[in-house]
Parts: structure tokens; C-alpha cells; sequence
């Protein structure tokens, strides 16, 4: 299968690079990117990439081309989805798809109309670690969930430019635990409460977010979800679950980078934890990938739908109220 | 020291035998209990606990009698601080000291008056586990707390007879993190909201009380605070606390009864945790007399006060509130 | 059952305030030992001890007295048993028996003759961890050994005194391990070869010593055993023992004091073990008194015999001699 | 640098796609094969290497190929290190170079005289959880190493036709721990002494090996050494190391595939070990061909050189000798 990639910033650059080493049923055959550079078009050719354009039409017109991957920025999503749909390929698309639900809704109904085929970014799903508590939810041996707990947080906090523009932490960071949690609970959030303060970077407060957060769910059977997410943990990038339910609890440790200890006179130590994420993610992202290129070749149902993409704007839109209010508020008061 | 004790249920049988096992210091004289049995009297001998008598008076009246340990049923705690405190008896009294706020009020104003010291039983201030998480945080290695989250899951719901009377989840057992909460975060709670389900038995339900509660916890000083508890873990008692700061994180795991590990063809095990608390808080109550003892003989502040026995209430009656109205509700609604 | 102690040193006391403590079958009537002193007088006031005396043989001709615990040096333990034995006294007695065979089998041939129970002090097979190894091994999940690894290490070494006369490494430290394989094992040892090192103190190489050996140990039914000891663990009392069989493998890791983890920008950090052994142990010797009492008091077997106490003594001479010869050393060239 | 693969068996194709994959600085132009197959093409086609070959000449007459990779049976591991040292191409030959002595040494004099660099293929020493124990041991924290362990499982036996051919259990599989050990330790071994049984398969007995060893080394340090080996552990690969010192102990977890816990009524449960060698070493086989292109292109001495190679050979030699003679035997009696 050839695809095309749009937007050749960091995750663009991630997905390309693990492309070419990890998915051999997937050819690159464009790149394309605004802002062009030598050093872009040399990356491009150790990695074999027949074309480094900048402009996208140049993928949606190349009747080679079967799916493409976006990975530009946030606010053109919604606009190349629907632009890809139009001209029939299978969309690969980062998330989140837009901070407007209305475009989000729009962009998933043209994939839908089109008959294209598309598949969020959310690949904590894929996560070797994640993905364990999953199946152990999904074989039954946890049983019917009661409690759901997630801690995210960040080793730094994002440059405070980006925070302005981020639509602040349920956008930018809670968005992957919200999709989590409903991955683990299989079920729907019906109500959303936060509890938030500023207490990394008076800056960030002064940009209008807050860097350390609190989110409880109440799922439609009953289930309650808990979210935390700090924008720093000097320890590095924390990403665990817990699933608490009828016949037991499944949960992760925090991944760690190998099994050595070390026992001294004064204390036992071992491992910290990632500081770079794309280290601890970097087979999760390959396994996404993969699992679309499956989709697209062998016509299956894609593993996050343009449904996975829509509800965790929900709750980040629910969050965002519910902070800005002081109560709790339901999804449907989004809708 | 002589020591009477109020009170020859669970809780004062443990009190006496680990008193009789671990605190030297201590010598119980004489043990109240309304419901007197030959098996009571004949446990007592084993203890060589010289009088076994019906009416605490016979405790209060009792010159030799330095303190007492109230051990009763909840709704006579605070008239027996009250006479206690009269009497010139220090007090040790097993949490909470009412549900009624105005009485535990009352209660910790009389034994002030009367300059003798008041103890609340709560336990899990002395275990091993929750006592080094706190070490962690007084002595700096966490910094300034932001996230404090505890686990907390029973093996089996109490009688529904006993749910009907307890005054809640919220009073009956999240009283002990309400109090673990604020013993780690060094700051007095602003802000409580509560989400709970009836997951486990509907019969708690139709008792009006819920058996899945999470409650979130605002800090005066910003921190946030989240506590979930379940009626019902089947894999056993489930305690565990995290403090997350801006130095690191203290955690502990929960309590196991050895290290052994079993590494099969189709699994590696280790054990389960404890299905009786009993068996896990053993050193945590001797610890706590241990330490009234010393307050007492040495002249020094107890460790959990009156203050600390009013609080946990407050927190409780929020929560409760929070709850039945589906809104965050602030301390001071409620004193 | 009332019982007699004979030596007030660290192990004497150690029993005497654990019986008294968590023992209540046993009453302690008489404490004999050589070298008197008011301490002694007082101690064994606080713990209701009715005779101090000098001389052992207020105990054996005390016809109340039903039992002795023999607490004194080793070179002194043979001629106990022999004399508690006539005096038709049940016995207790610390390990090792002695470092002569021929007195280790004398003593137990009195013990059989006169009709009393023999149980050896190796106080490990009563330790929560390993016995929670062993259970495993027992249940048959590990199925028939085929690897048998101890490892066990001191945090400092004995005064160089103490070395001189206690017999060396093997007699004074891996006694305990060569009971605790032939524990585990369920069969003899056959053939030892021991190879040894002075790399933590060279006064310890000039008392005729090592402070560092591994030995290895070949079973009758061909499972194949591996011991280490050192002198000196600077991180603590390391105790940790594995077996690897036909349907898997049981091991324990080494025992620490609590469950606290602490998460920190250079490292992740958790307790120390133990620097005591006293602190480690103490529910195990408590166990091993109370199972002595129950075997007395309910005429069972006991659960360390005086065969029990022969091996390891066989073993330590094999270690010695293949130490000294620089050769495997079969048991049967010792006996 | 251009290279050429001689074997395409396991170990071959292992390599090769690794390279594809991780090492973007080599490109395969050249594999040599003598059992070819069109699946081989064909597998060869999707690595897009240039060509497939029955005679390894044509490798060692290409101008072109830098560096060649030995990878077929280890019975002509020898004679082409020496054919392609001669032929002035660098060399990474997997191991053991020989079973002979004698050629092992005069492979190594060839590398040498034509100066070419010489790797050998010991993988482990590239695996993340042993080289931080490495590391550990490298920077200081454990001091003098006192006692190293080494615990080698693997999850089956191989063919009984592989074991009567392979040189035995210390020549096959005990080979790289004797990599290893020499790897931590920073010492050479003096003398080995073998312990051995056959527990698992009467067969491998018949064929003139074992399947259970256990082997003492003494290094010139004073170091002891023990490693343990077991034809097969059901739980899976089972590789571990520990390093005791003077200043501490450094030891690794078995590595297992997530770290998910479930915790259920009657037992908490994480993964198994790996069932497949492949899955576990994956990034050290990778790691160990890119540090080799990194020696050759920046001309830097390879991490694991002929005398790398030599001294485990001689290991092997001694503990089979030992095992025979039922004694302890001395390195100086091999060479």
C-alpha cells in the first residue's frame, strides 16, 4: 500500500521513520510539508521517500496513493479529512481532530459518506502495557468494571506559547486518558467533573490553563473514572491505569527502562522512569500504524473510529466547563 | 500506667490483648462491658485484667485509674469523653467521635476544660506502610504535595443491619482516609465533591447508602486530593497512598503477607493481600496505644488530637452532602 | 507447660521475652544462668519469671518443670541434653548440637532413650518467607528440584574473638542454610565442594577463616545445591532462597521493612533490608517456641529433630574439609 | 559500508534483518548460502539485498564488501574467519569460533596478522537489563565484586540429534554465561569446578550430556563465580545476573513482556518470561551489529574481541574436564 503523509513535524517524522523500519506492507511515496527545507528533503531520501512536496493536493491527486496519514496541525485536520475523503483515501488522521465538535462531526460524516476508511492517533491504545490491563478487562478476569484510574503526567511542561494555543490541558494532554478510559470501561461518559489548580508555573495560570488536574467520570452503567494529569513530574513521564471491578483489579506499573537494582547501604534503587516519550511510545506508534494498514488492506474495521475521535472532545469540552463552572457537567449539555 | 477500657467488643479486645502483648507500660485494671458474658470474664483471666464490671462508673469512680480507652458503641462516645474528662481520665476514644458535629464539638471542648488529653483511634496513622510515605513527605523528599490519591477496598460489606445505623461509607470507612488525607497533606480541606454507584448490592442501596464512592478533595493550599473506596475487593484488603509533589512521588504498594513468588508455566504469582484487617493492622494498633501511653506518662501531645477527630466528620458530612445534592460542597457549609 | 531456660544471653532472652509475648501456652517458672547479675534479676522480674538461679540443676530436679530451652554456649549443649534428657525433660536447644559428631550423636541417642522431645533451634524453617517457599515445594507446584540456590549474607562480621572459636563460617553462619536446603530438598546431601575467599577482611583469613564461600551440594536424588554466604553486606541482612524444579520456580525476594517507594528525578528508591536480625526473625523464633509447645503440650512430632541438628553439623565438616582440601568432599567420608 | 552474510539459517537471517532495520549505516549486498531456496530469494528480495550466493568466494572476492558476518554452522566458524582475513575484510563471527582450541587461536592470529577487526557474537553483553547491571558494576557502585550469579534457563531442551553434535551444555548454552561472568567480573577465571545431573531427559544423558549444571569459577581476584544452567525452565527464558561487592549488589529482574499486574481472589498474577529467545534479545542482536559497523567505520576496537571469543572456549574445555573427573580443574591445564 502506498500512502502520502501530510505535515513533516515531529510525528509526522516519527510515523515516516517507523514506516520505513516496522510496516513493510506500507510504502511513503510523498511527504508533504508547508515548510520545506534542505535538511527536510535529505531525511526524506535516507528513508527512500519518492517526493517532499508542499502542497497536499499533490497527495490527494495521486491515484497511487490509498491512504494518508495527517499529521499536521491540529486546526487543519478537520479541513484535509474532508478533503481526503472527497478524493477516496483511507485517512490516517492525529488527534485530536479538531477542538470544534461541529467540524469533528462534519469531518467524521465525509469519511463516512465517502466510504474512506478512518482511524484516530490515539496509540496509548497500543501500548504493550496498556494493552495487557485491556485484554484482561476484555477476557473477563476483572469482571464488570467499578473503578477506572489513570495518572498521566508530563516530565515538563509545554512551552507556555503552545499552552496559549493548545486549548489548555484537556485538549492538549487529558485528551489521551479520556480516549483510555473509555477503552478500558466500555461504556459512555454521561457526567464530568474537575478539580484543577496552578501549581508548576504561575505562567501557565496566566495563560488561562491550569498544570495540574483532577477528572472524575460517571459512565452511563455505573462505573466511576478517575483522571489525574500534572504537567510535571520531575521523576518523568508516568502513564499508569487501574481497573477495579467485581471479580478483581488489573493494573500497570510504570514502564521503566530495564530490570536492574541496585542495593546499597542506604537504599535499594532501580530504574526512573522515561524523560522522553517517544522512547517509552516508540513500538505503540508502529503497532498503530500497522493495525491501520491492516484495516485498509485487508478492508477491516479500523481500531479507533471517527467515534473514538469525536467523545474525548466531548470530555474535554465537559472538563473544560466543569472547571470554568465549579459543577459537574454532562456530556449531554455539549451535544 | 493503669488504664480502664469502655467497651469489650472487636476493637477493645484488641486493644487489650495487644496492649497485654506490646505495651509494657500499660496495665489494664479494669474492662466495662454492658454486655457481660462468662466468656468475657474468662478471656479477661487469660489477660489477668483484674475487674470485669458493668458500669464504666466503676471506671470513672476508680482513683487508680490514670486513662481510659472508649471503646464503645459510636453513639456513647462522646458522653464518655465527657464523663471521662470529668472524672480527671485521659482518653483514648475509637473513631468518630460522633456523627453529630455539635457533640464531638462538645466532647473535645470538655476534655480541654479539663486539661486531660484526648486520642482518636485512628490506626492507620501508625502502619509501617503509610507512616514511611509519610516520612517521605515531612522530611522533603516530595516537596510541596499537588496530588495526593488513596486507595481504600474492603473484602466484604459490612451487615446491611450495620449500614442502616453507620451513618454511611462516608462515616464508616472513608472516616480513615479522610483523616490519612490530611495527616499527609499538611493543609485543612476547602472543598469536597463526591461520585458514587451502587455496584456491589443493591440491598446497600435500598439501606440508602452507596457501595463505590470517589471523592475529590480541595486543599486550602491548592493541593488535590482523591480517594476511592469499594465495599467490595474480592482479591482483599486494598490500602494503598500516593503523594505526588513537586520533588518526586512517595507510594507505597499494598501490604502482602510474604515475599514469595511462583513462576509457572502459565503465570507468576505472589500473594494475595490480607483478607482480615486485623491481621494487617496488628502493629498499627499497638503502636497507637504505645504512643498514648507515652503522652500520657511523658507528659507529651498526642498524636491524633480532638481537632483530628472533628475533622475527618466535617469532610465526611461534605462528602455526604456532595453526594445527595451532585455538587462540590465547601467545608464551611457544613460547620 | 511450664518450662526452664538455661543461659540469659541474646538468644536466652530473645525466647524468654517472646514466649512471654506471644506464647501464652508456656510459663517461663526458672532462668538459670552463670553469670549473674542485678540486670538479669530485674529483667526477668518484668517478665514474671519466678526463678534466677545459677545453677541448671534447679531445673532439672524442678519436677513442675516439663521442659528446657537450652540457651548456653555451644560447648555446653551436649552436656545439657544429656542431663535434661535424664531428668525426663522435653528439650529445646539452640543449634548447632556441637562441632563433634560423636557427642551431636550421643546427645540425641539420650534424648531417644529417655523418651523426650529434641527440637533443634534453626529458627529460618519458621520464617514467614521461606515458609511460604517451602509450602510451594511442598504442594507440588514446583515439582521434583532440580536447582536449589540460598543466598545469605551479614551486614558486618562477627568480633575476630568470635571467629577464632566459633568453628568458622561454615559451622557459625551456613548452619542455617545447610538445614534450610536439606529443608527444601527433601533428600540427603551426598557430595559438598566448598570455594572460599578472604576478600573483606584479612584478620579473618588470619583466624583461620573465609569471608566469602559458595558452596555446592549434590542431593541422593540428584538436585543440585548452591550456597552463598558473606561476611558483610553493606545494604543489610540478605536472606533469599530459590528453587527451581520440573514445573517451575519458587523464590523469595530478600525481606524489607515496608512497602514505600519514592520516585525521584535520579532515581527510584525503596527501603532497605533488614540491619538487624533480631528485627527480621522475630515472629520466627516466636513460631519455632510455640510449635515446640504444641508438640510437648499435644504429644506431636517435633518439627526440627535431633537428626536434623546431626546434618547440617555433617555438612559444615564436609564444607571444611573440601575448603581445606581443595576437592568435593562426600558426606560419607565424615560419618 | 557494504557487507556480505555467510549462513542464512536463524542466526543469518536474524542479522540480516536487524541491519534492514536498525542499522541504516550497513547495507547487505551479499548473501552466501549452500542450501538455497527460492523461499530464500524471496525472502532476500524483500530485504532488497543485491544477491544470494551458494559460494561464500564470492563475497570474499568482492572489492565492494567491506566486513562479512559469519553465521553459518560452527564447525567452518574458523576457516573463514581466516579465508576472509585474508581477503582483508573485517569480521563478526558468531560463537564459539570453534570447540578446538588451537584453531580458535590461529583464527584469532590470522585476524590479527591481517589487521582486520575481529567481533564475536556475544550477544547478551548488548542486552539492556544485563549492561545496566554492567554499568552499575563499571561506575563504582558495587566496588570489588565479591560473588557474581549468573541463572540461565532455557524454556526447552534442543534436538537430542543438536546435543550429540553441539560440544555439550557448557559448549551450547553455558557458553555465554561464561561470556558474561568474565564481562562483570574485570578478572579471569583460574579455576572451574562442575556439579551436573540429568533431571529433564534420560536422552540427553544417553547422548553424553547433562541438562541441569551448576559451575563454581574462581577468578584471580579472588572473585567467586557460580552459574547455574538448566536445559528447561517451563515459566520460559529465565536470565538473570547479580553482582555482589563491597559496596552494594547489582542484580537484574528476569525481563518479562509488560508490566501488568491482575490481582484476583486467590492469587495476584504478572506475565510469564519469555517463551522465544528472539522476542527477548531483539535490540541486542541489533545492538551488538551496530556497535560492530560503529568499530569498523570509525575504526574503534570492537566491544568483544578474539580473546573474548578464546577465553570462554577455555571454560567450557574445564568444566567439561571437571565434570568428567569429578574435580575441580584449573584453566592452566587447558591452555
Amino acid at each position: 500500500m502506498k500512502v502520502g503523509i501530510i505535515g513533516a513535524g515531529r510525528i509526522g517524522k516519527v510515523h515516516a521513520e517507523n514506516i520505513t523500519r516496522y510496516v513493510p506492507s506500507i510504502k511513503i511515496k510523498t511527504i508533504a510539508e508547508v515548510f520545506m527545507t534542505d535538511e527536510l528533503k535529505e531525511w526524506a531520501n535516507t528513508l527512500n521517500i519518492e517526493n517532499v512536496v508542499s502542497d497536499p493536493k499533490e497527495i490527494f491527486n495521486d491515484d497511487e496513493i490509498e491512504a494518508v496519514l495527517i499529521c499536521s496541525s491540529t486546526n487543519t485536520h478537520s479541513q484535509f479529512i474532508i478533503e481526503a475523503a472527497r478524493a477516496g483515501k483511507h485517512i490516517f488522521c492525529e488527534k485530536p481532530i479538531d477542538y470544534d465538535i461541529e467540524k469533528v462531526q462534519q469531518a467524521i460524516e465525509e469519511a463516512n459518506s465517502a466510504g474512506v476508511k478512518l482511524q484516530i492517533g490515539f496509540c496509548r491504545r497500543f501500548d504493550h502495557n496498556h494493552r495487557a490491563v485491556y485484554d484482561m478487562v476484555q477476557n473477563g478476569k476483572v469482571g464488570k468494571p467499578h473503578i477506572i484510574k489513570i495518572s498521566s503526567r508530563d516530565p515538563e511542561p509545554p512551552p507556555i506559547e503552545y499552552v496559549k494555543v493548545s486549548g489548555g490541558i484537556f485538549y492538549d494532554m487529558m485528551i489521551h486518558d479520556f480516549d483510555m478510559v473509555r477503552f478500558l470501561a466500555g461504556s459512555e461518559v454521561e457526567e464530568v467533573y474537575t478539580q484543577s489548580s496552578v501549581l508548576i508555573d504561575p505562567a501557565i495560570g496566566e495563560a488561562g490553563d491550569v498544570d495540574t488536574a483532577v477528572v472524575v467520570l460517571k459512565f452511563e452503567n455505573g462505573t466511576i473514572g478517575v483522571i489525574d494529569n500534572s504537567r510535571k513530574a520531575v521523576y518523568g513521564y508516568d502513564q499508569r491505569v487501574e481497573v477495579f471491578g467485581e471479580n478483581g483489579m488489573a493494573f500497570n506499573n510504570n514502564d521503566i527502562a530495564n530490570t536492574a537494582v541496585f542495593c546499597g547501604e542506604d537504599a535499594t534503587t532501580y530504574g526512573t522512569a522515561y524523560k522522553v516519550m517517544w522512547d517509552r511510545y516508540t513500538m505503540a506508534f508502529a503497532e498503530e500504524i500497522t493495525a491501520f494498514a491492516d484495516a485498509v488492506v485487508n478492508d477491516k474495521e479500523v481500531p479507533v473510529t471517527g467515534k473514538d475521535g469525536l467523545y474525548p472532545v466531548l470530555m474535554a469540552a465537559a472538563a473544560t466547563k466543569s472547571m470554568k463552572e465549579g459543577r459537574p457537567v454532562k456530556i449531554s449539555e455539549i451535544l
